[in-house]
């Protein structure tokens, strides 16, 4: 049996196929590509049982991930992280079964090391030796991280506004960090440049194939926590859409293999009001977003002007009957409050934006009381520690302890 | 079949036991209690193999653990953390079996989660309502998390000097924070205090016996995941000293149950030479420390200059035939580096010390080049951005990618 079902890459725009054994960018439309699976036959080989005695990372799926020799896997031991029940919050929501799938509980500490290391991995196979992204901070520490211990120089563009612990990950690492002056579309110019005169590999979201697929591991994951079962909706704060895109494909992956039932989830881009291009064409019914002019919020992570693979988390949204909602930034801030109150945990903004419009949605009965509801929690909130104000008494030694009342 | 095989409790210094059904802190005589279980009973009842179809969390050790009913289990996820292997660091060290076992990669992103999952799911179990504890800020961060997860509420007092991001941890989780102008040992004063005057649940390290616990699991899962083949050489940076003791009591319930073989791998406590109680005590071989002044160092979850639990620390490292050693803090930084530059891992400065130890102890010959040597990280880096210098290029936008010669 293969290590990898891994067969061809596919355009999703212009049907145009390309080998996978070689280096790919986009397609020649301008397109991202997509990663194909012989997925008819790989049904007749594996089931859900067969990954019981699979370590607990991501690359118990090996048969649906791109690479395609184990020796060439870089892993940091990423995946599997936890599906929790947020009971308390979900009682204050209105929502009975409400879960957190939380990409804290991950190296590096968000879920960009998903699309690292399954990217790196693959840069590796292909015989990458440099590689080139712009970033908002976690992807480039997760990519400068993994390709560290692939051996690989990476070069790293990331504004001077994103949170600065993504800094000392990427200089940590070894890797060529720049800042820039702007926002990640810049840095993705100045990257792009660098590319053209220089020949590095362009591992810019969406720019090559297999980030989608280390993303797409957040849907089988859940899947397969909640024993093939799939809940009713799944929120997920959204910027430059890949993990949305790879839940979606991994769900239809899944139904082609028979390990889930249709109808999939109703798909939910959160975007945060201050940087909402999706929700905006989503509300004008639109397959495409715009770029949104100054774009500013405290979720640094999702502030995407615009989204090279926009019209596939649009198409997600629409198959799944799923929506696109914007939150205030006080709002997610109040919300990651209530999170950890409640529940104990941590959350970074991104997901605290997803919480916020679980709540929004049930309030508005889009989402019901009984439905299953997953958030994606895509960092731990460690990394942003300039979203919570500390205000706290300082004791000198043999002083009395301070008790609120 | 029992949840859970707890026994009593029992006083490592005096032999007094105890009941495990309610409250207890201290033995009479001033020593940490310690817990027992059946495992004469319990050897007959579960095999290493049954562990497999359960969670990848430390409740699947629970009847190794104290919590008696599964409704009082109050968790983010924790457990079952990566063991890595360090191939391109081992070759640089001349170890060929170099491995990490990567304690990042948990809720609150430290190995203080555990003892705060079991520790605070105990406390409940036991009717708790509001528990405090002095900190150098991981273990803060983590119980007071724990705690709201839990309903209960927590005062924390932690040295102004402590990692920032734990203390914005403390103050999202709802908890009661305090700061001192001085050491862990003031804030153990003024916790010592309030409890004294208001019966607050004294959760401070080993006066509650469950903490350990939940470092035991550690050890378990060292051992699982080297499918009970013990390593050689474990090494810990050591503050507190409960995960040493821990991993230890760990391997000697694995063995009484048969599940692994002695010898027990050699147990290394790693300490800043800036705060090295114990290596002074294990050099003058002594079983028990003296108060270290003025201690000060970088890894600041090992300052702690006198440890409750000495005495067992000492007992696990010359019981088991270890050592002790002390590691300056420009060299474990630079360790730090080198760790993050060859395997992407970027780890704490506590852990990059034992990274450090295990280089000076193969120089020194005291580990041999084929041993099997686990160095255990406590925590991401991610929560210490301050230990890493970052110099470099800022851009404006439309200019060119700067790339290192």
């Amino acid at each position: 049996m293969a290590f990898s079902y891994l067969s061809h890459l596919i355009c999703p725009k212009c049907n145009l196929s390309y080998p996978a054994n070689k280096i790919q960018q986009l397609c020649t439309c301008g397109s991202p590509l997509l990663v194909e699976y012989d997925l008819e036959r790989l049904k007749l080989k594996l089931k859900p049982g067969d990954l019981i005695r699979r370590p607990p990372t991501l690359w118990r799926y090996q048969e649906l991930l791109p690479v395609t020799s184990p020796e060439n896997i870089v892993t940091l031991g990423e995946g599997m992280t936890p599906l929790l029940p947020m009971s308390r919050l979900g009682k204050e929501m209105g929502l009975s079964r409400l879960w957190m799938k939380d990409e804290g509980v991950i190296p590096t500490g968000s879920f960009k090391a998903r699309g690292a290391a399954v990217g790196v991995s693959k840069a590796k196979e292909l015989g990458v030796s440099e590689l080139a992204m712009p970033t908002n901070g976690n992807a480039g520490a997760a990519w400068s991280l993994y390709a560290a211990r692939a051996g690989l120089r990476s070069s790293i563009v990331m504004p001077v506004a994103a949170p600065a612990i993504t800094r000392a990950e990427c200089a940590v690492s070894g890797g060529n960090l720049n800042l820039v002056n702007g926002l990640i579309s810049d840095a993705g110019k100045i990257v792009a440049q660098a590319v053209a005169e220089s020949g590095l590999y362009d591992a810019s979201t969406l720019k090559e194939p297999y980030r989608i697929e280390g993303k797409k591991t957040m849907g089988l994951e859940i899947a397969e926590q909640m024993d093939w079962k799939l809940p009713d909706v799944i929120l997920y704060p959204t910027g430059g859409g890949v993990g949305l895109i790879g839940i979606y494909k991994a769900l239809q992956e899944l139904v082609t293999l028979g390990w889930v039932q249709e109808p999939l989830p109703r798909l939910v881009a959160v975007q945060a009001a201050g940087c909402a291009p999706i929700v905006k064409a989503w509300q004008e019914g639109k397959r495409e977003s715009e770029f949104w002019p100054d774009s500013v919020t405290a979720a640094f992570g999702i502030n995407v002007p615009k989204a090279l693979g926009d019209f596939l988390v649009l198409d997600a949204v629409y198959n799944t009957q799923g929506c696109a909602i914007a939150i205030e930034d006080a709002e997610l801030l109040e919300e990651q409050l209530t999170v950890a109150r409640l529940e104990g945990a941590f959350v970074c903004p991104e997901g605290a934006a997803a919480f916020a419009a679980a709540r929004r949605l049930r309030e508005a009965g889009w989402i019901h009381e009984g439905e299953t509801v997953v958030v994606l929690n895509t960092g731990s909130g460690i990394k942003y520690p300039e979203t919570v104000q500390v205000e706290v008494p300082v004791l000198e030694p043999g002083e009395r302890l301070v008790r609120r009342k």
